[in-house]
């Protein structure tokens, strides 16, 4: 049986938390004396941690401490991302910024999903609250709310793993630390750092804090925002392209890595067969690329430029552009096609079905191709080195077919509505794969206005699907879930 | 070791009844005074008569019976089809009527794989013993080159059994009698009887025998190819309409249930798994068109036929078309995109990735929702009423992401040549899942026609990578294949 009283109760804690992030925006409109955002954040906060502190009193225990059930860990983490999301659509709407409460909610979810996905038509136009607030979502949303949580508050720990994992984007997470609040905090830890330093790279190249900031966040975070209509385009220079191309494939990689790293243990990273698959594809995809693209840019270094920044961006399902890629020739735009359907690493900021998922089936398949030409031979797929447990394969080859039925599902009802193809499916790709832009009607230099108000609800739905890896959604969606048994 | 002789030994035989079948085209020719048809089929079934017989006396072996290993049988199956086809289309060349090899070898490669996509611009004015052949290929490639040998041929039974697999559709071959080559003599008289009886029928609707025999080839053989350039469509007869739709129905069902009607054994089926979901898929798909289409046509009863119809022909694989679904809603064209992705039944004539394949996995990943939500619980994947074995699904898991691979691969390379992403997708669909027209520029009312050569030589063997099931023919690529060990 679900246990709905402890779920709210730890949901209100994560969403109060969510809360005190704005006093960020908060501060940034009253430095500005920009009324509409002020009163816009500080209601949206107030009201919110007032309402979360009643909730969170009312729905405590008496005997101390919830132990959420496993069970339970998925609705708790799948409503604090619905409620996350509601919350933080007030401001967009409060502050007149957009208008409709279902484009403030899309655009919300957008942020904490790390999709990118935008409705806004112009967007330098916005208050510098709003754009800030926009761009922290993603920040919040890439390394996880309830990660975050755990970090900051140990006693949620009891539990907390189920938590993480059902969060967590990758089939895998690796055991950084023996306990799960230790583990939260070096991987907020790592986060911090990473944005510390691309903030002050991204200043050297000219930009200003602002500026810096708000595109770290969306670097890393994998999720595209950017407080310009250009995206990084604007800035046309060559050094913040690779800052952000070196910084987006960064935080493509499983941040258990940098924790290895940072302990000197250089040997796993080489065996890592995620890690190897990962920066193969995006070093090949570049070169493909780059080679189509000069016909197009003048001389292989903008090519390459131009390549790398997009190959980065699409892989882990960042979405930023430098470029128009909508209008490259077709033999790159297939290449892009091609990684929106790849994904980062697991354990990393990035979206999509993730790296070792594809090469443990491609492993998987290519094993089944031995045995077939050789019946009695005995052939085990191997991840690092090592032999993968058949649950393992269960797991991925479940996820991916849900994943797909995910992607025909919502190309199904976005082209009910009556767009093209190349759109439908590729909205589907591109926010079930937290991707943000796409092809046709959503590509680089288009945005997602147009869609029907429906459109837009599924949409939302779908983003959060795929960030919370469909499993932790669909699961509320099962009989056996909910069953008394 | 891969032994070549052996290989070539049964190739020739192959080939020899193909070419022995080319007889009835050479017969019309004659019939109709057809010159250059008469002097093309005649050609070309003495040379490869003559050919096929004294390669077959060189490469017999001294001790008798060669006896294949399973490895040899993917080689055999593989490369029979490759020359059934390049063989196949030299009477196309020879009558003048395809003068382009590459577009010769292209359709009867469509044939053979029942994709049924063509480069033919207009069909109509083409040598009647022309069309016959281009359909014929369709209805002996429907039910399998191989099993066809196996059927006449008693003494190729010894290995007959993998040969079989290696060609036959879908993860499962029901053992239908205890021998294989008297399973190959069921399955060919049922295909027979099926054969006799829709000719009959569409005779009955006004079809002229001609007409009829191809419809009929084209219709069980799930393949598409019609003589007449509207399709079905020329007919505009709701009695012929329905015919084809039932009898493509029944072609995508799985031949091993006839055997089991025929015996009486109606509970198996009623069990079926496969049967069930299939019928399921094709009643709620037509019907959620048929609603869709009442913006189309008058009243429910046309929307029925038309929307029956082309369900049928997409999620069979067959390809026919009774109206330009490339101009239907958009809703409508999301549904036949979805049944592009299903297929037919296993051990039917129908291609794509087969219906049992996608309910094995989508119930693995149910299974995999309730394992997560009670960890403790047992939970197994049942087809037919009794649990599956791991390797089964496994199988099944590999399959589906090679599958997914062609899909990508075929898509970008298509797309290098530069059509839109509609159309390279589709054209990737379609190809691989052997159905035949897709969106865009292959949509209903299009051809092949205007593809690159060199794309045309890739759809080729995409065609028949998706008709020998991937496995078949990529296994041929893998080093453990070739290796002497």
């Amino acid at each position: 049986m679900i246990r709905i009283t402890p779920v709210i109760h730890v949901v209100s804690l994560l969403l109060g938390i969510i809360a005190l992030f704005m006093v960020a925006p908060l501060g940034i409109a009253l430095w500005n004396k920009d009324v509409a955002s002020t009163e816009a954040f500080a209601i949206t906060m107030v009201a919110t941690l007032v309402l979360c502190f009643f909730v969170w009193r009312i729905t405590r225990s008496k005997q101390g401490g919830h132990h959420l059930r496993t069970r339970e860990g998925f609705l708790l983490v799948t409503s604090s991302w619905i409620v996350a999301s509601a919350v933080g659509a007030l401001p967009f709407v409060l502050s007149g910024a957009i208008p409709s409460y279902t484009d403030a909610f899309f655009e919300t979810m957008s942020g904490f999903t790390t999709t990118g996905a935008s409705i806004l038509t112009a967007i330098e136009p916005l208050p510098r609250a709003v754009l800030f607030w926009r761009s922290l979502t993603h920040w919040l949303g890439g390394m996880g709310i309830v990660v975050l949580t755990v970090a900051v508050l140990p006693f949620l720990g009891v539990g907390g793993v189920q938590l993480v994992r059902a969060e967590s984007p990758g089939p895998t997470l690796d055991k950084i630390a023996p306990k799960i609040t230790q583990t939260a905090k070096i991987l907020w830890f790592i986060y911090l750092g990473l944005t510390v330093v691309e903030t002050v790279l991204l200043m050297f190249g000219g930009m200003d804090l602002f500026d810096a900031l708000t595109h770290t966040f969306g670097t890393l975070a994998t999720g595209g925002f950017s407080p310009r209509n250009a995206s990084v385009g604007a800035y046309d220079s060559s050094y913040i392209d690779w800052v952000i191309t070196i910084f987006m494939v960064m935080a493509g990689l499983n941040f258990g890595l940098y924790h290895k790293v940072l302990n000197g243990n250089w040997k796993d990273i080489i065996k890592n067969t995620e890690f190897k698959a990962y920066l193969g594809i995006f070093l090949l995809s570049t070169l493909a690329i780059s080679v189509v693209l000069l016909r197009v840019y003048d001389g292989f270094a903008e090519a390459l430029r131009y390549a790398g920044f997009q190959v980065a961006s699409i892989i882990t399902t960042t979405g930023y552009a430098t470029a128009d890629f909508d209008l490259w020739p077709m033999a790159a735009k297939g290449v892009l096609f091609f990684l929106m359907l790849v994904g980062g690493c697991s354990g990393s900021t990035g979206g999509g079905p993730k790296v070792i998922r594809l090469v443990a089936l491609f492993k998987l398949a290519l094993n089944e191709m031995k045995y077939m030409a050789r019946p009695r031979g005995i052939f085990r797929v191997r991840l690092n080195g090592e032999p993968v447990k058949k649950d393992y394969l269960y797991s991925v080859s479940g996820f991916l077919l849900l994943y797909a039925l995910c992607l025909v599902i919502v190309t199904v009802i976005v082209s009910a509505f009556g767009t093209d193809f190349t759109t439908g499916f590729t909205t589907a790709l591109v926010t079930v794969g937290n991707i943000g832009p796409g092809f046709g009607l959503v590509g680089p230099a288009m945005n997602y206005q147009f869609y029907h108000p429906f459109v837009k609800w599924v949409l939302s739905f779908a983003m959060l699907a795929g960030r919370l890896e469909v499993y932790t959604v669909l699961i509320l969606l099962t009989p056996a879930f909910w069953s008394r048994r």
